[in-house]
């Protein structure tokens, strides 16, 4: 230990009660060191996963520094003479635009924006409006009409937040309704040339917007659209790496890999919220890469509801993995590959479709994969009925009660491949909507190392689960 | 049909041509009256939707009404001329921050109120500090300097955003920061008297946010704390709910009041965002009803996350009603006793949990029905090791693989059993450290009839589904 060096603070109070505190002092900075020590490794270990959340996604560094862009940009309003002549005090509006309205998506920004212009417009309007009328009935009524307006429009507007419809659309524009509305109405009491103001107020929030719309669209744009596309079919591979770890460790004892993926399906469970507020998004965003301005981004949240519910599946198979230990060897054995292919060729399908949707085609071998399938359900239901010959057959005595658990256990991984179902479906829906292209085996090469990309942008999701 | 009555709109352009236009004008309007008659029922069916919100719900409406009288008594300060001429147009901000920190719960509004003046207050502290460093630099050096600080804040905070701890508490902080920052800095370039407007500014603000607060906190106040305690308590109840009709589909042909029960469990498969952000908002809230300030909520998050796993399994368990068809009458018959004893006794125990959590009682039968629901998983257990012996005591030949429909759901039931463990093991942390009361026998029937109140209370939780 550094005593030496240590710096002591002891309080010279005469040399008796130094004495007497010496001691005292030198185990409360002990413990001081100690506690400085504990402070500095979580601080230390708070910076480190901090650093980590731009290392695992570097777009979140982009996206701060586009904010921090767009903001100076919009200061020089304030700083270069001509323009804040130009607009006065009022160029606060539009570096208050700039805080509210960027966004991390595309999507998002542009909501915020539509909305911000839309509503600071027809409230602007309505509060003129009110306010001539208010300004008709002389000084006396004045007041009582603008106060009884104002109580009916924010009250109105208010409820009308409550309308899913609305909630899901127009919930920033309601905000910016009451507001401008709100401040129109009572500045119209005390400020001249309001219709002036007005404008003014007007063109620097659409200036605030273009700005945001500019950066967030041409500088390294992230665009919801494209996160819902790549978390739907990303999701997707995750349910067939669950599945295929959960089979693989109930016949084998596992290894490292499979106790790694066993977990992948809990970000299904997870991303509900995440996939609906970017379908939300989504609709806002004009035509990017392969999807049209109308994309059915709906369809999506379908793709996304029915793989939640295979997950919620695959998260009772998995509860199911106690149980391996007390099948009898034999039992096991008599099953396990047919198990096996079943969980292969059930993932097989899973991958496929997963490809399918990132890839925008229809694969000529998902037919196969799906007759696959269906023989893998067949051959094990058989090997099933041949269960009881190989109680009678085998020398040990077995009970119906030790079937239990494998019974159960198959029975699970015939569900889930009978989910599956669902899922294709939906795909073929949007592969029809969507008028995906079909393509040759050659292209199927093609897919499926796009499909090998998904792995890589996997990481990118947490963005999404942290930011939505 | 009222024919005659009926206005035409015909433009004249002499007597041919009006007799050429005469059939197709007829038609025109015919298409027109049928699409305004489609539009007047679709408008008057969103209008009754739109007022079903508030008679299933009044609190909405309240919450309507109290918006627009906290905007009216802030608007007072404009047209009262003593007080205007304290604030003058900083009065502005005390409307704005009405607008925008009012939320349907308290928690929701404490916490934007106290997110947004700390952010106010710092910033505009940060900000005056790096002006005055700006201003002593030279006119010609200002704007650089401001420029490059303004951009390092944006960027500094717009990225601390992504933090999970900090999304979830200063969310609104951070924003406002940027936005207070980034105003005060840039103002101090051309405003003189920049203190004074500063702590003008400030002072509107507070008085915005305690407005919002008093109102929030004394007018029909909505706690989050106890809307996340009922919603927790009634998801449980919902659990039951659909356990017991699910079972009691397989084994009869069920009733209207079963099949409307079953989905309940959706229910709780949606709640997880509102009961995080609920969380999150209790936390701000100050005691309240039987609620102390740093109470637990925490845990709550835990029982709603261990009432879904269990969600999951009864989902499962529902997706197997299909196959009951395919079960041997005598099977069915010989297992039905048990399989509905062990689904009414495990209800049993969800719903004592339900009423436990609700009441924040430990009710001493809690003991019992656990016994008691382990006592029908033994006696299922025995009918199960019991059935070879019936298949062969039975005159029709049976096969294994008839059995496996009826065996998977046994097994489900079980395990969904088992999972009633962790809620279990969950409720009583919760209870160690909320403190709750031990009951008697007599109070334990007013735990019932308040566990009735939840039913009626359910309703609303549409509300928190919709609104957080």
């Amino acid at each position: 230990m550094d005593h030496e060096n240590r710096v002591e603070w002891n309080i010279d109070v005469g040399d008796k009660s130094l004495q007497i505190l010496e001691p005292k002092n030198e185990s409360i900075l002990m413990r001081l060191r100690d506690k400085l020590k504990a402070l500095f490794i979580r601080v230390r270990r708070f910076l480190k996963k901090t650093w980590d959340l731009g290392v695992d996604d570097p777009r979140r560094v982009y996206h701060c520094l586009k904010v921090g862009l767009a903001l100076t940009l919009v200061s020089f309003f304030y700083y270069i003479r001509p323009l804040y002549d130009g607009f006065g005090g009022n160029a606060m509006w539009a570096l208050m635009t700039v805080v509210v309205v960027f966004e991390y998506t595309v999507g998002g920004t542009l909501y915020k924006c539509l909305n911000r212009i839309c509503a600071t417009f027809l409230a602007g309007f309505l509060a003129l409006g009110v306010n001539w009328v208010a300004a008709q009935s002389g000084h006396r009524f004045e007041p009582v009409i603008m106060g009884i307006s104002l109580f009916v429009i924010a009250s109105v507007t208010t409820y009308s937040r409550f309308i899913p419809l609305v909630k899901a659309r127009y919930d920033y524009g309601c905000t910016i309704f009451i507001l401008t509305y709100g401040l129109v109405l009572v500045s119209g009491y005390r400020v001249e040339n309001l219709m002036d103001e007005a404008m003014q107020r007007l063109s620097t929030i659409i200036l605030g917007t273009c700005l945001c719309i500019v950066i967030s669209m041409l500088v390294f744009p992230v665009w919801a659209g494209m996160e819902l596309h790549i978390l739907i079919s990303s999701n997707l591979n995750k349910l067939a790496n669950s599945l295929d770890s959960c089979v693989y460790e109930y016949f084998s004892d596992g290894d490292e890999e499979s106790k790694n993926k066993i977990e992948d399906y809990r970000c299904v469970l997870n991303s509900k919220a995440s996939e609906e507020s970017m379908s939300d998004f989504a609709r806002w965003e004009p035509a990017h890469g392969e999807f049209s301005f109308r994309y059915p981004w709906k369809i999506y949240i379908k793709i996304g509801s029915s793989s939640r519910s295979c997950a919620y599946c695959i998260e009772t198979l998995i509860s199911r993995l106690d149980s391996k230990n007390r099948v009898p060897e034999t039992i096991r054995h008599h099953v396990s590959a047919s198990c096996l292919r079943l969980s292969l060729s059930t993932s097989d399908v899973i991958r496929k479709l997963s490809t399918s949707v990132f890839s925008m085609t229809r694969s000529t071998q998902m037919d196969r994969a799906v007759i696959e399938m269906k023989n893998a359900v067949q051959q094990l239901q058989n090997d099933v009925k041949s269960l009881p010959d190989l109680l009678i057959r085998s020398h040990t005595k077995h009970e119906l009660l030790e079937l239990i658990p494998m019974v159960t256990f198959i029975s699970l991984l015939i569900e889930i491949a009978s989910k599956i179902g669902s899922i294709i479906k939906v795909v073929e829906e949007l592969a029809q909507v969507a008028k995906f292209r079909h393509t040759e085996d050659e292209r199927e090469i093609q897919n499926t190392l796009a499909a090998t990309k998904i792995a890589n942008k996997e990481e990118n999701m947490k963005v999404l689960q942290i930011n939505v």
